[in-house]
């Protein structure tokens, strides 16, 4: 890998000149948008200024950011002029999202908001409609949302717009994805770390991301950092993150107009290069991609002055820069001035719609970037080859009869997904640096780990157009897949269970968007963002503590249930069948929670479909009820180790206490638990019951914290006799079945738990009580000497219980 | 601000020259540090090698992570040498904590770890103890840990070592802080955010960090990505993050121990000048601050190949290089050919002691990194000087009657307490660029914010000395603010609710390290760390759907409840009193929710106080049951717009119900609701029952999810008749109360389930209830048109029921 020929020294090539018509249309177009984005933030009526302003024209509420929507605007306007005299396929995510004002006034003058909500037409009645819904009851979000045409990154948390834009652009090589980053989202460590997507960035079979780091200098309250560093150390920083920078800085917007088309051009020049050379010549040398630095004034173009301090260029142009506008007629005065300063006479014609010279750049169809059918993935979206389950399901002769690791199983269907679809190249696997780790290797037959920094002879399946993606970063791997599903593909996140939790606020603003997206009806349905989260708390062998948390999928199940599933696949066959739904599934965030450790397979494949599909069922075979009487116990079970820990304590109830009646329940949905009006999923009361009975003790084993069990089934009519087993944050460095021991989640204490349950088993049961309790002080003393488990416990199999 | 004068060009001093006699020593000391590693991880017995190795001396469960290893042993041994040589007061914080072994046998070298725990004595009985306990059950985890003395940083999850060592250095002028990164930790997000700490920290009042990137090539499967920068680019990126660095290479020792050993004295002479130059000469320019780039192999001095492939320099390294020492002869000779190549028989004499010549370069007493007290800051604590609330608390003369922004008048406290503490410099407030947004402006009168990067005219309160730390990255802020109290002092955190999720897992790592170090005797307990949530889910009128989120309180809930406090104070004087609390608590993690709107004041601070140490009580003036009657219905409420939303409805049936008997109930700790034996603060039965009855129906009206409430009651004797209300996922940009309307937590939706849930009244009150859904109605229509709340809810106030 060779460093580019451009060092910092060379002469930057300024030979591209916009003429003075260009200019002047792409400055009309900027003080349209510029208009129509302060117009959202405060008018209520009189859209086009006919009459003078008067405080019932103004909203009540005034709420809404204008501190970056001017900058927007610009970056938009030239995107336009660009995308149009290139033909270029391009979308563009917008960092900072809190400018909705501004991607919503774009969208409305290319005609893509008509088109996508026809009642709010480009002219005078509809520009009123525009104005008045923006922030107010009944109408669209402040920020760029999934009600916002071309959008597919919402900008409200910041931190992850760059993420998002290779992830759109991966397997996506005509494609370019602008991508505007705010100096504040700038300061954000997801951010900080996206800058090295590019060397995930395959530039033959991958599109470009064109960086827009836009300096206004401030965030809400604070000078932003990056616009604070002398512009040597930037350039120094942005080499560093290995771009080419290209630096636009100005307050005029003649000036800055010019610098900016020069830039852009500039930048596409060396994209086109940089592709050809890799595409046509085979140069096979990491290239350096261009960044655009973007100086320009914080609210530029608003007030310079309010109330005797500076408000333009600095942070107090954020949001609103006259808040009283309604109240104070200084305010009302100002405001008018503002918006008349833009001439909105000569900006839009009689009919309140946009004249064409605003629109001489504005790309046509689908071109527009508030037309793009990539930011509405679901348009282009096709049904993954999921290949048939029979192909990689394990033989299972009796339960328990063997061990396989579920992961591993699943990393064979994976290696064949892979490999359906190395034509088409829309899946990818992402996972921080662990899909080896988590035994997910085989899909190395088919693929490589995407990779286009330096390699060493030592070094395995690295390869420019690999289709894993590992970084040890959660964010990057979250936000690359959401990029690449929001724009039509398929992927997988496989993760360490304990640090998803990395990505809450992500997986958050993800399950939001998708709840949102739902309903709207011209929004198609994307591929769901499945998370398989393994090397789980109960098998953190070198890790321990630190590595010890089951809670995502409380976090998950706190968010809309129309988007969230998650399952608890107890062996092998069952995660294999629940892949295969997942894979299939459009517009859920699923949680799919498996072990990487030999496990014991319990279901062959068709038992696993039957099981799969009814989310939860009784395992006969485990248990040791009869047809003709009700149980006397249930033991209720989700996940691996809590259903191994449960079918032990059957065999030792049914071997110690032949006459109780004990019925094993597994559950693999875990929110068949939830009443079926709460989620979709939820199982009927009468199904419930038919299942954990009406009035047996239930003692339920479960994966994580054994409150959440209690949460989701508190309406049920058993739930004073229910008794959950969990994660209680008690782990270290220690062997597997001691981490059950700490927990109070092994078999001997589930059957002390159905002795102490059980009326009147108590007496009768109470030597068995004490067989159990002394195996577990056998246990500590034990491992303490030996490093090891009991041999009983690591020699036990349900299949040899003879 | 001038650039530093020493440019990328200028010749390095490479005039410090280690003598043999220090090299010997230093490689003695590294050689005794690595064979004390690889023993920690292999053996079980023979520690000395006195004979030959056998299968038994080998554990049976090889746990650990060899490939770090030696790396932080290299990095130890010479932080030993310069602390030594220049009495340095110095600690030092493991990126890479899996490295566990290495930071335990440099303590056990330096007698701290005897010192800590006298039973492992440095001897061979000591060594053989030290040996057995690591990664085993009853021993200590594989991970640097609480247990680890000299630490406080964990390293399992990896992101946060550099924010943690800015926050030992804060307030600390005269420490060194070094803090070794590794290259996989370089990759998350949160590490690349916190290079630019060095924009916030302050030559004079701070101390200084010597960040010491570990370029060992991989992680656990991959290359590093920063590894396979060229060198070029890599000092780009260096000094685009603001620092000089310095970079040492090789896999000769004799090589690397001499450039080590010149890039540190480098380090410290270019610290020491800029301290000196800022404390002495008063130079005011942001200094460019020494960094390390340390490349060496990984596994390092470990087997070079085992079954033909390479091992040492490679991602095999990683855990355990000989992973079938135990039963294979050919791992178990490879291991004992590489254990005795560092030749113990020199290191170690007679009793197994290091012999002097390994502790040449070793400093002593507390100068030792195992035993710098700053490591164990709880042994420098002082209390914090809160001031009275008196000085701040409001005049309430009858409930309801003003109103107040609770976090503005918490400004007023805060700012005193900040004035109190300029001497001392030992509490800090952080925040991600929302102190004045969150209303506590008033601190700037006491201090200004941390800013060390250029400044305008235009800008308000920057200065390098200022206390308040804003930086648009939650990342920073909490790991700042761990290192912060970890080494002795006091702070606060206050950020937007929805958005504290992005530090969910750092938050897990907190709890879980203040967990662990509860049960150690010999850590002293430290500063709570405590969130004050505010921007809240019920006021994002700026933002929406992507602001909202109250989960946060449901994570940390599912965590240790010895750490875990949870407060939602319902108006002014109660969240001074609960501030009051948590600044002078130890060992916590305490989460409060604080609105920054006006609220109605409803307690004097003589109530407050009586309130909040109850932590949950009855508003007998808000309710209209009698002292000779159960009431007939209990309304109940936490945070600050349920508590308006349960007030207003009790105002609602006194109206149009007077004869019914309404109890309303306030819960400020949420804990009090959990059972006692669950967590400490949970009230007994017969308390709980004293407050929600034990047969009434009770309305629960909840600032979060509602089912939160359900998972800590559902053992209480009344939890089939508690109905709860809460955020259930609906939001956008809308009026204040539709957004509790949209939720079903509205004064008239609680009406209606009253009205629903006591038996017989809903025949009874039928015309209310219809009254009620109406006026539901007639808000849905006058928001759309009017853009704000219906006069009757904009201007109810209970002062005004008459």
């Amino acid at each position: 890998m060779s460093r580019d020929t451009n060092d910092r020294h060379d002469q930057q090539d300024r030979s591209f000149r916009l003429d003075a018509a260009e200019a002047a249309a792409l400055d009309a177009h900027w003080r349209a948008a510029n208009y129509l984005s302060a117009g959202q933030i405060y008018l209520m009526d009189n859209p086009l200024l006919k009459e003078p302003l008067r405080p019932h024209h103004v909203k009540p509420r005034l709420l809404g950011h204008w501190g970056t929507s001017p900058g927007l605007n610009l970056v938009h306007t030239h995107l336009n002029r660009l995308i149009r005299a290139h033909d270029l396929d391009a979308i563009c995510v917008w960092g900072p999202g809190h400018g909705g004002p501004a991607v919503v006034a774009n969208a409305w003058l290319d005609g893509s908001y008509t088109d996508t909500y026809p009642d709010v037409t480009r002219d005078e009645p509809g520009m009123a409609r525009l104005f008045k819904q923006f922030s107010f009851p009944g109408g669209i979000p402040s920020h760029v949302a999934p009600e916002t045409p071309g959008s597919i990154h919402e900008g409200g948390e910041l931190g992850y717009s760059l993420a998002h834009a290779y992830g759109a652009a991966f397997d996506n090589p005509d494609l370019l994805v602008a991508c505007v980053i705010g100096d504040g989202e700038a300061e954000t460590g997801p951010l900080a770390g996206s800058w090295h997507s590019n060397k995930f960035l395959d530039p033959v079979h991958d599109g470009a991301v064109l960086p827009i780091l836009h300096l206004n200098g401030y965030k809400i309250a604070n000078p932003a950092l990056l616009a604070r560093l002398p512009e040597s150390e930037l350039d120094d920083l942005l080499r560093g993150y290995g771009h080419y920078p290209l630096h636009v800085s100005g307050e005029k917007p003649a000036e800055v107009h010019r610098e900016l088309a020069w830039a852009m051009e500039s930048a596409l020049e060396r994209i086109t290069a940089i592709q050809q050379a890799a595409r046509r010549e085979g140069a096979t040398h990491r290239p350096r991609w261009p960044v655009i630095v973007l100086r320009t004034p914080k609210g530029w173009t608003g007030p310079a002055e309010v109330d005797g301090v500076r408000v333009e260029g600095t942070w107090r142009s954020h949001q609103i820069p006259l808040a009283a506008a309604r109240d104070n007629p200084e305010h009302l005065r100002l405001l008018e001035e503002w918006l008349r300063s833009y001439r909105p006479e000569e900006l839009f014609g009689a009919d309140g719609g946009p004249v064409d010279g605003v629109l001489a750049h504005v790309p046509a169809g689908t071109r527009r970037l508030g037309a793009n059918p990539r930011a509405n993935g679901g348009t282009l979206l096709r049904a993954l080859p999921v290949p048939p389950l029979a192909d990689h399901a394990v033989e299972v002769d009796a339960p328990g009869g063997t061990r396989h690791e579920p992961t591993e199983v699943l990393g064979g269907l994976l290696e064949q997904l892979v490999e359906a679809t190395a034509e088409r190249r829309d899946f990818r696997l992402v996972g921080p640096d662990e899909t080896a780790s988590n035994r997910l290797q085989a899909v190395y037959g088919a693929t490589d780990k995407a990779w286009d920094a330096e390699t060493l002879p030592v070094d395995e399946h690295l390869a420019r157009g690999g289709r894993v993606m590992e970084v040890l970063s959660e964010h990057l791997c979250q936000g690359w897949l959401e990029g690449y599903l929001l724009t039509g593909r398929h992927g997988l996140f496989a993760s360490y269970e304990a640090f998803v939790h990395i990505v809450d606020s992500m997986a958050n603003q993800h399950i939001k968007w998708l709840r949102t997206s739902r309903r709207l009806p011209w929004r198609r349905p994307v591929a769901s963002l499945t998370y398989l989260l393994t090397s789980h708390v109960w098998r953190q062998d070198h890790n321990g503590f630190s590595h010890q948390d089951p809670g995502f999928v409380d976090h998950v199940l706190n968010k809309s249930p129309e988007v969230v599933r998650v399952y608890l696949p107890p062996d092998t066959n069952t995660l294999l069948t629940v892949a295969d739904h997942v894979l299939r599934s459009r517009d859920y965030v699923n949680v799919v929670v498996a072990g990487k450790q030999p496990c014991f397979d319990w279901l062959g494949l068709e038992e696993a479909r039957a099981h799969c599909a009814r989310g939860a069922g009784i395992w006969e075979w485990a248990g040791s009820e009869s047809a003709d009487r009700e149980p006397d116990v249930v033991l209720a079970c989700a996940g691996d180790v809590p259903t191994q820990e449960v079918v032990a304590a059957a065999d030792l109830l049914r071997r110690h206490l032949p006459d109780l009646a004990v019925r094993v329940v597994n559950v693999v949905d875990i929110a068949r638990l939830m009443p079926p009006g709460v989620h979709p999923h939820g199982l009927s009361d009468h199904d419930y019951d038919a299942l954990f009975t009406r009035d047996r003790p239930v003692i339920f084993a479960y994966h994580g914290y054994p409150w959440l069990i209690h949460r989701l089934t508190y309406r049920r009519a058993n739930h004073a006799d229910l008794h959950v087993r969990g994660y209680m944050e008690e782990g270290t460095t220690t062997t597997p079945f001691d981490m059950v021991v700490r927990n109070d989640l092994d078999r001997y204490r589930l059957v002390m738990d159905v002795i102490d349950r059980v009326p009147g088993l108590a007496v009768r049961a109470a030597r068995v009580r004490q067989l159990m309790a002394d195996t577990r002080g056998r246990h500590d003393r034990w491992i303490r000497e030996h490093g090891r488990d009991l041999p009983e416990v690591e020699d036990w199999s349900w299949g040899a219980r003879g």
